[in-house]
């Protein structure tokens, strides 16, 4: 993809992206933000709804200002559909009960760009992202993967949240961006794809994975978090029919990570 | 049903709750309440979240806050399923794309009430009412029949939006009012129920069963609004397999309606 360039704005002041569309002829935004994650979004809801939901309005009615046409939003492919009624993968079409308002606003942003398209013709591509990792990941809050893979390198105790039996969809960064870049490219518009492996891993399936390419390391399990759902996989068949997918391996995923990592560390 | 009591309040200010729940032992909230109509809600959607939303999350916390544990919410059976794909009845299971953001909003408190059932064990019961009409409707601007006998009654001309193909579901509000006393006092909980006539009118058919009923009036056909989905009928087998219910014939509430409304305006 050419002619990709980053302005930067406070996602909270209208008078940036004022600025920034006004001086810029911009063709497609990429909306990637979030101000909390599903574990803290519960804590403070009203804060959630401005922060995320309210910025976003302002940010779409700019665009309708500024005749931009074109949007791509990443919502949350594991928080949307909320607790499974079953061990079945989530097509797009299955029912919506979040257990965080994180996963409620994601949902709602995602019921506002269909009104925009059909207000003002505004062209949405809503991805429905599973758990991303990989390199460039820079959070010690989120992301199991990389937060265990940190804490390997830096020989700290890897704490677990529950059994270790949640199961999640991985994947791997690279893949994600090459697959939003091929959707773009193929110029899908209007429409809400799952994003994932469409494989269920554990946690504990994680840590095996983990230590068997990297080595052994110190664990300590503690309390489930009322914000996990047990299971969430993702169907991947919608996102199959616009795209050719060649996923990288998980083990493989995880090795190249934490040899970014430990280049990094060694780099400092 | 015994014991039940108004109180009043600012939904705008959250002190008013706190003032009111600190005060009296509540048992059940009746959340009733729109800042908004569809056609308005999306000039200003801001102030529709900000308004709406906020508001009523200010309001579920001190629910939570002073450990009251029941809320009836009158979602809208005509607005949160938004365009229909086809010309059948609505289930309560079907996909939601509303049109408006009134309908995005009232379709998100649904989901933040399964949160807060979720999480703190407040009991909802999510009423998706069709178009009520009927005696004690006191606004100009929403609620077809009711505008359409005023306008009737005062000699005025009738204007319509559009060719009048539009169809919907209406119930006569005393129908709606027994409706969700029998749920209540069946005490369903934690359900998300359309409450309609299961039958569908076109204008056009409202106007023919007001004439005939009534009497003949002016009438001017203008253009149609972008916020009217042209078909919402709602299926209500869900609805009966709770209770039984008995619904007035739309002739008759609407001869009702008129009688209400002439008395009331030769008493003043």
């Amino acid at each position: 993809m050419k002619n990709v360039k980053i302005y930067y704005g406070d996602f909270h002041k209208e008078e940036d992206y004022e600025i920034i569309f006004n001086k810029n002829r911009i063709d497609i935004v990429f909306h990637l933000i979030s101000t909390t994650i599903p574990s803290s979004s519960n804590k403070n809801i009203i804060f959630d709804i401005k922060s995320n939901l309210i910025n976003t309005i302002n940010l779409l009615n700019i665009m309708v200002k500024y005749n931009c046409k074109n949007i791509i939003f990443l919502s949350s492919g594991g928080t949307v559909y909320g607790h499974p009624d079953n061990m079945s993968k989530k097509k797009e079409s299955d029912s919506k009960n979040p257990i965080s308002s994180y996963g409620i606003i994601k949902l709602t942003i995602e019921k506002y760009l269909y009104l925009f398209n059909y207000l003002y013709g505004l062209n949405y591509l809503i991805l429905r992202a599973s758990n991303p990792f990989g390199e460039y990941h820079n959070n010690l809050k989120q992301g199991l993967i990389d937060v265990i893979l940190k804490k390997v390198l830096n020989r700290e105790i890897v704490e677990i949240w529950g059994d270790g039996t949640v199961v999640r969809d991985y994947i791997y960064i690279k893949d994600l961006v090459k697959i939003i870049v091929d959707l773009i490219e193929k110029e899908i518009q209007n429409e809400i794809i799952n994003i994932g492996s469409g494989r269920g891993y554990s946690i504990n399936n994680i840590i095996k994975i983990i230590q068997n390419e990297i080595g052994n390391f110190h664990l300590e399990y503690k309390d489930a978090r009322q914000v996990d759902i047990p299971y969430i996989v993702l169907n991947i068949n919608k996102l199959e029919k616009f795209i050719d997918i060649n996923l990288t391996s998980i083990e493989d995923g995880i090795k190249r990570t934490y040899d970014s990592l430990k280049k990094s560390l060694i780099g400092d």
